[in-house]
C-alpha cells in the first residue's frame, strides 16, 4: 500500500530512476528541508534500499576525514563503483562553515557524474538532524550509489550515532590524538570495526597506532574473562602459583571480528587501497556472520521510532493547536502557578483524545 | 491543580524541603531514572524554582571544566553561598568513565554539607540527556543551592545545549585549543557568555585569549554593519576617500553584554573569584536587561515541548502497543514490502483515533 504521489512528484521519480544527478539533488534538497510530500517519496523509494555498503567515516575535527572520504571514492571509482556521500557539518551563521577547507578538498572528485557530495546543514532538519541524514543516504542508496559514505565529526552522541548507523564504521584518528585517548569520548572508541591512524607520517603514529592495538586487546581480554569456562583451560586453575602457565590461550569465539589498525596519510593516499580492503572484508564479515541484517534490522526499528517521534509531534504543535496553548500559558509559567508538566499534559490530552 | 502524590512521595518531599541531602540525593536519583511519579515530584517543586543562578560551564575535554567548577563552588561557600552541581559525564562500559580524575578532583569539595555534587550517566535517560539534566538542575534549585553548575563537555550539539540554557554559559579553553579555533565547533563560541583560557600559565595562553578577543571584536563589528546608519553617522559615507576617517566610532547598543575573555589557572585557584566577578556581572545584566527573564521563559517553553515530546514517546510505546506493532512488522520490514513510514503511520493511527 505504497503512498499517492503528486504529478510533481512523480515526474520528479521518474527522473530520479533514470539516473539523473538533478533529480537526485532535488529529491535530497526536499528530505533536507523536510518540504511536503518527502516522506510518501522514501516510501516509495524503501524496497530499493539495501543495495549500497554504508561507511560511517567518524572522528575528532581535523583529522582528515573528508580527506580520507575523497581518497576512499577516488578509489570505488577506479574499480568501476559510484560512490556517494554526505558530510555532517557544523556550519553556523557566526563562523560561516569551519569546514570550508574540507569541501574544497573534497571538490576535485566531485566533477566526475559516478560520485555525488552532500553537506548537510546541521540545524533545522525537521525531527532532528540525525534522521535526516539517515534518509540522505537512504536516497543515495536508492539512487544506485554501490559505496554511501557518512561522514560526520564524532564528538557529540548524536554525531556518533550518525556514523554508527553504518554498516562499517571507520574511526579516524591523528598521532595529535595520543594524548588525549584517556579522555576521548568514550563511545567514539565503541563504535568502531576500523580504526585509522591517519597522517601517519607526523611522529607518534606508531605509538598511537600501539596504543589502540593495546587497548583492542585489553578489550578482547575483557570479554574473555566473563565468558564462563565450561570450554577449555580455566584460566584461574592454570595460572595456579604451583606450576608454570601453560601455552595454550583461549581462542576468540571462532567468527568474532577482530577491529583492525590502519595507518594512513590521506593527503598522499597512501593506505587507501588497504582501508578500502578492510571495508571490504568487514562488509564480508557482516554478510557471513549475520550482522549485517541484524544491524539493518535494527537500523529499520530505529526508523519507525524516529518517524512516529516526527509525526506525533507535528500532531501536538501543529495540527492541534499546542502552540496556542503554550503561547496562553506562558505568563502562569513564569508566575509558577502552572507548571511545564501541567501544560504539555494539557496539550498531550488536546492531540490525544482518550 | 497540583498532581496528587503518594504517601511515599509525601515524606520524601517533607525531608526535602527540610534540608536533607539524602532526600535531595533520592529525589534526584527518582528524577534520573524516570521512576514513577517523578514528574508529579517536579510539578510540586516548580513554584519553588528560579531562586537558584545558573551556570553552564563547558568545553573541550581537558580544558580543566572539573577543577574550574570545584573553585566556583569553594569561592562561592567562603561566600556563604551553596553551590550544587550536575555534571555530564560520558562514562561508557568499555572505558568504565574516562572521567574518574575529575571525579576525585572534585571530591575535596564534596564533604561540605553546603555543596552537592552529581555526575549523570550519558545513557538510558528518559527523554533524553539534556532534559534530565535540566530537571535535575531544577532540583538543586528547588533544594535552595544559591549557585548551580552545569557542567558538560562542549563537543556535540546536545551537550552544548545542556550547558547553553544556563543563565550563564562559561566556556573554557586551553592553549593548546587555539590551533584549531578555525576548526572548532562553531556553536561553542556562540553560546559563550564569559570566555575562559584556562591553564594560563602555559605557553600560547596570551596568544590565545588575544584571538578571541578580536574574533569577538569582528564579531561586533559583523553586527554593527548590519545596523542601519539611521542614527549618528554613516560609515560608508565618513570612509570616503576624499578626508580622513574621523576618529568618531560608533558605540554598540549602550545595554549589550561584552563577552570578556578571562585566564585562570584553576588548579592554583587563579583567577577564580575574577570568574565569580564575572559571572556576578553578567546576572546583574540579565536582570537589568530583561535578558534573564527572557531566557527564562524560552527555557519554560522548551521545557513544556520536551515534555509534551516524552508524554507523547510513553503513549505511543508503552500504552498503546506500539512496540508489539513494530516487532509485528519487522518481517515485511526486512523484506521491503512495507515502509517504516507506513508502519509508522499504523502506531500513530492506534495510539491516537481520529
Amino acid at each position: 500500500m505504497p503512498t499517492p504521489l503528486g504529478d510533481a512528484q512523480r515526474a520528479l521519480l521518474d527522473r530520479f530512476t533514470a539516473g539523473e544527478l538533478t533529480a537526485l539533488a532535488r529529491l535530497i534538497s526536499l528530505v533536507e528541508n523536510g518540504r511536503d510530500g518527502f516522506e510518501a517519496l522514501l516510501d516509495v523509494l524503501h524496497p530499493r534500499l539495501g543495495r549500497a555498503h554504508r561507511i560511517g567515516i567518524t572522528g575528532p575535527p581535523g583529522a582528515g576525514k573528508s580527506t580520507l572520504t575523497a581518497g576512499l571514492i577516488r578509489h570505488y571509482r577506479a574499480q568501476g563503483l559510484r560512490g556517494g556521500a554526505v558530510a555532517v557539518d557544523p556550519t553556523s551563521p557566526f563562523t560561516g562553515g569551519a569546514l570550508l577547507g574540507d569541501r574544497i578538498r573534497m571538490n576535485d572528485v566531485a566533477r566526475d557524474p559516478g560520485v555525488f557530495i552532500r553537506s548537510m546543514a546541521t540545524r533545522g532538519a525537521l525531527g532532528g538532524l540525525a534522521l535526516t541524514t539517515r534518509e540522505v543516504a537512504d536516497v543515495l542508496d536508492a539512487f544506485g550509489f554501490e559505496r554511501v559514505i557518512i561522514e560526520t565529526v564524532g564528538v557529540g552522541q548524536s554525531e556518533l550515532d550518525i556514523a554508527a548507523a553504518a554498516d562499517t564504521t571507520v574511526v579516524v584518528l591523528v598521532p595529535e590524538s595520543g594524548d588525549s585517548i584517556q579522555t576521548m569520548k568514550a563511545g567514539l572508541m565503541e563504535a568502531a570495526d576500523v580504526f585509522v591512524v591517519n597522517k601517519a607520517d607526523r611522529p607518534g603514529a606508531d605509538r598511537l597506532a600501539r596504543e589502540l592495538s593495546m587497548m583492542l586487546h585489553l578489550r578482547l581480554g575483557q570479554l574473555l574473562r566473563n565468558i564462563p569456562a565450561h570450554h577449555g583451560v580455566d584460566l584461574r586453575r592454570t595460572a595456579a602459583p604451583s606450576g608454570p602457565v601453560p601455552a595454550a590461550a583461549p581462542t576468540a569465539p571462532s567468527d568474532s571480528w577482530e577491529i583492525p589498525v590502519l595507518r594512513t596519510t590521506a593527503e598522499t593516499g597512501a593506505g587507501v587501497p588497504e582501508l578500502a580492503a578492510l571495508i571490504g572484508a568487514h562488509a564480508e564479515w557482516l554478510d557471513r556472520s549475520g550482522q549485517r541484517r541484524r544491524r539493518r534490522r535494527q537500523r529499520l526499528a530505529e526508523r519507525v521510532r524516529e518517524q512516529v517521534g516526527r509525526r506525533l509531534h507535528a500532531l501536538a504543535w501543529a495540527e492541534r493547536g499546542g502552540a496556542a496553548v503554550l503561547e496562553e500559558a506562558l505568563p502562569a509559567l513564569e508566575a509558577g502557578e502552572v507548571s511545564p508538566y501541567q501544560v504539555a499534559a494539557g496539550i498531550v490530552r488536546a492531540a490525544v483524545p482518550e
